[in-house]
């Protein structure tokens, strides 16, 4: 892509995410995308067909950024459970990025039951988590720190604590220290799955 | 209340939860609220001053439920270990409650952050079983279950792993046995509480 048409990209994209989540999705229109990034029509669709494709865009580009962290804090990590704690203590960063996104999604799920296609977008990023803190507790089975356990399901456990803790800070932001939390619920549940 | 006025108010309720589920909160009307359960808009406004009381009845009688259900598990239990477990045995009671609902949930999620009355509403259960968790733990470390440790952040993560398993169970019904993730994961939890 030429580095304007890139930038413009960015352009919409920016101001798509900054109405989505002071106005919601589902009242935000093109035009308005179009009026708050300065660009016309023609070359918001030449970047987006539909405005879901925004929210999908929108989607990925902060699913690879947990992607990332996710990633560096494991690789510093000596051993599974210190890089789940390591993890756990980016929850901070997730916040930050989530509040505004979680609106949006809020509204996104409610339209993925309605529509199979969204549906689908909606699971995969889900399942995907499933399946690598599956891959993460079978690491630490084998590893040693963890006794042997099922790992889908100690996973799943993982994938729970951290999708209700996210929920609860963006619920109630101000309720509890929620980056405290996550790391204090982790190691418990670390603790849980701990060899003897 | 009389017993066919009694009647009259189930009957919407009834009406009301139906059709939220089916076509959603803000897209059902008080006309056809009316309509569906056979009142007349004068019955209907005598028994709720607002769609959003209905929202909110619902709300409390399926809390209600849920708290009877938690109640229930932990009394015949002989310890709080037991009684967690017995509580996260009662899963499937709260899904196949809550699937409807947390529909409408979504919804008020998003009205909620607009407007700090329904706010108000949305966060107090939530708070109310915090408060609920806090002090089972503390029992738990009071008959000696658990070691030493600070029962508002274990009750955070009993809350948390509630949450993000209700959540996962509506997101994904088909995805995993829902009751016993809900199981395990609570032994997990107990697990890294006890006293070692």
């Amino acid at each position: 892509m030429q580095p304007r048409s890139e930038e413009t990209r960015e352009r919409i994209l920016q101001s798509a995410l900054k109405l989505f989540s002071e106005k919601g999705y589902s009242e935000t229109g093109v035009a308005e995308i179009c009026d708050a990034s300065e660009v016309s029509k023609g070359a918001f669709y030449h970047h987006f067909p539909t405005k879901q494709a925004i929210f999908i865009e929108l989607l990925e580009i902060w699913l690879k950024g947990v992607d990332a962290e996710l990633a560096k804090a494991a690789s510093r990590a000596q051993n599974v459970p210190e890089g789940l704690l390591a993890m756990a203590a980016e929850t901070r960063e997730v916040f930050s990025a989530a509040d505004g996104r979680l609106n949006i999604f809020l509204e996104f799920w409610q339209q993925a039951r309605k529509d199979p296609e969204i549906w689908k977008v909606f699971i995969s990023p889900y399942r995907r988590y499933q399946e690598y803190f599956s891959t993460v507790v079978r690491k630490g089975i084998e590893e040693g720190s963890f006794r042997p356990l099922d790992p889908d399901l100690a996973g799943q456990a993982l994938v729970a604590l951290a999708v209700g803790i996210v929920i609860q800070g963006v619920l109630d932001p101000k309720g509890m220290p929620w980056d405290t939390v996550a790391r204090d619920a982790v190691r418990l549940l670390i603790d849980g799955m701990a060899r003897r």
